[in-house]
């Protein structure tokens, strides 16, 4: 039932543009969902896009708009002239049409929203710019179904019938009293079940979830998805119900968080897309590649220092790449479990109890990897029992070691409050090549003596 | 508003237990959420856990096994008979209560459904026991409110007042033919602004998204992000309505694939938390590791290859940690943005474009990484200009190599329908190391000759 962009399909539209068939285009993209049409238009050109956004009526302009890639919406922004843009906010629901001011350059911001037509849309949409974008207030949205406690059910209906001509979605009602504070919330189940005459002090529901403006959107994230929340009220400093979040909304919060997360351990540092430009993805990698190398001339000094031990054992030196991989990895993969846990909150008993378990495991696992590593380097490589030894010995003690920093480090940086998952990727490979390497030729000289 | 579980309180529920009282325990746990409830039960033994289960009436119960880790739910299941677990079930909606009776032992099942007193729902129950757990079937719930298109508004309400008592959240109603088969919806808001004695067939929305029961989870849940969809009907082979998915069901399956993507790159291979057994840890991360250990041994072998440079530029070792981990680096960046770009649906152009863009990028940040590394070798670390070249000269080739290789690795394992996130991680290092090394001791052959 999803709709497939084919490259023929593409290729229609573009002859359609070139020829100017706009009657026939209107057409072709009459039945095909917003969503669909935002990914054609990243196909084309932006003359071919922007020309795509004229012949379509304004209710889907603005839900384009939407789903577009920013870099695209920004092209397509730059075409249109204050009053249209208006236009297209004038369609949105005050988020959506917060995000998209927020996005526009400074000049811009005030004569568009001057031109918005309806004075109460634009009263809420200003009301939201002002908080940060990465809180609740950020995230929230204007339209909700709000009733007061001292009403009936009979009022009620009525004054919701008013309320939902704005409201795309209604999740929840929720209830105020005189002074615009939340007290409650009704379902739209108990409205369908209960008898009109009813008094609302008597039906609503006391027990409501809810979040401050300031809650950061992360925290939003996690207590909508802890308690299976749909919706969630918004209130302001004084209790007051000023907006609603909606799981639709927090679903791009957890998206965008789990891809940070990932392109940090991967060492990417912006919130970047393989589609982005190469300056802004050079921005995003560079820095830890930097970083890294840094990290190899300590290797190389450290490897220096050794340097005695290449007249009669100078096979040692085959090996290093060996061990520096093997406590990266061991590294990564102890940093990646502990920053999943604190990121899903499933981190439970003591700090002790973690680290002792991790040596443990470490230590099963090496002892598996380093019997491989002696039968292999024997056998396999023809080094003698005392190179194979050696190798065997570093490798248990710098994969614990490295599983111990691997451990520790991103539960250290969550208690300054860094983000643990910093922790992983090149960090931490970097500073487990150094140790290793440190390691592995500091027990080689004391077994082997150089 | 989110209550947060202290020290002390855990400690006052442990006396409490230990001092059977009872009462005492139930009322301080009266007024708490329960997914709290079920974290502060992760915090205490079995028997404690299981205690605090029994006190606690079957609404509340039920709800709390659902919010279980698996490994503690299974240990309280066991302790219950067949006929309190069907007690359990009754509380829970369908997709619930078949995810739960799929986790029992086989014996087990079919007691418990047996004890399942509402007919009707041991029906839908056994009936979702047949889809399998990744697919659109596997994820849906019975409980749903459809009309006939035949009917009216008013009759449509009064059914829709009993189809809601059994629906705990009505998302949308969905019109069915005399068959089931679906037609299309009706919003609620619709229904709440519409007069009585419309006929539905006048106000329904033929345009309906849906999924078909065998639709893989991963694929609803990129159609109700991509649609933005709260709620989506399934139909089964003959187009009839048989279940539907809530957005909060597919919250998960987003968290779980984001989270399985990180767990890849970071060389951990099953969906294991910190608090598993260290068996299942081992059994994560140990085949990696090998895998990594074996690469090891191809370095070892490369490096062996080249032992005559160690006469006269045993220097070039030191720096084969350094290449082979900037190599690595690059291509774990280069890899992740693809894996990214894939599973999120945003690459667009053709492949050569991608690689060309790949190649430009890396050269530019591979220009910039090898003026630092020619500097810092001979000034820094001392090293004549000869051997400054090479390393600088290699530093560039390797990466733009491993670049390449992280860039096309992913699409090609994507191409053949294997989870390209398995081309991060372990494997991609590893290969990169060997690559690296190998192209490093060929480039300083022709360089310097030995």
């Amino acid at each position: 039932m999803e709709f497939k962009i084919s490259k023929d399909f593409i290729a229609r539209i573009e002859q359609y543009i070139s020829e100017n068939r706009e009657q026939e285009l209107q057409a072709l993209l009459h039945d095909i969902h917003t969503a669909d049409i935002a990914e054609i238009m990243e196909e084309l050109d932006a003359g071919e896009a922007s020309y795509i956004f004229h012949i379509l009526d304004s209710e889907k302009t603005s839900e384009i708009l939407l789903e577009l890639d920013e870099e695209i919406r920004e092209k397509i922004l730059k075409n249109l002239s204050p009053k249209e843009i208006a236009e297209e906010l004038d369609e949105m629901s005050t988020d959506d049409a917060a995000d998209i001011i927020a996005e526009l350059p400074a000049d811009m911001k005030e004569e568009v929203i001057q031109e918005l037509n309806d004075d109460e849309h634009a009263k809420d949409i200003v009301d939201l710019l002002r908080y940060d974008e990465d809180t609740a207030g950020g995230l929230m949205g204007k339209e909700l179904v709000k009733v007061n406690e001292n009403w009936n059910v009979l009022t009620c209906v009525k004054e919701m019938r008013v309320q939902a001509e704005n409201v795309q979605r209604v999740h929840s009602i929720y209830v105020v009293d005189d002074e615009g504070r939340l007290k409650g919330r009704l379902s739209l189940k108990d409205l369908l079940v209960t008898s009109t005459k009813t008094p609302i002090s008597e039906v609503y529901i006391k027990k409501v979830d809810f979040v401050k403006v300031t809650t950061p959107d992360v925290e939003v994230a996690r207590i909508m998805q802890k308690y299976d929340l749909e919706a969630i009220p918004v209130i302001d400093e004084l209790g007051r119900l000023v907006g609603r979040i909606t799981i639709d909304d927090v679903v791009d919060v957890i998206k965008e968080e789990a891809d940070k997360d990932y392109q940090l351990a991967a060492g990417i540092s912006q919130d970047v897309e393989a589609d982005d430009s190469i300056l802004d993805l050079t921005k995003a990698r560079l820095p830890w590649l930097v970083l890294a190398l840094l990290g190899g001339f300590v290797t190389v000094k450290v490897l220096g220092i050794f340097e005695p031990a290449m007249q009669n054992h100078g096979e040692l030196f085959f090996f290093t790449p060996l061990i520096a991989a093997m406590a990266g990895n061991v590294g990564v993969q102890s940093s990646a479990i502990i920053v999943q846990g604190l990121a899903n909150n499933t981190l439970s008993g003591s700090l002790w109890n973690r680290l002792i378990k991790e040596v443990l495991l470490t230590l099963l696992n090496g002892l598996m990897l380093a019997s491989i590593l002696f039968l292999g380097s024997h056998f396999l490589l023809g080094r003698g029992y005392d190179i194979a030894l050696t190798v065997s010995i570093s490798l248990i003690t710098v994969i614990v070691i490295a599983s111990l920093i691997g451990t520790f480090m991103p539960l250290l940086l969550n208690k300054f409050k860094i983000d643990p998952a910093l922790a992983t990727g090149p960090f931490i490979t970097t500073s487990n090549d150094i140790c290793g390497i440190l390691i592995y030729f500091s027990i080689a000289k004391m077994i082997l003596g150089f």
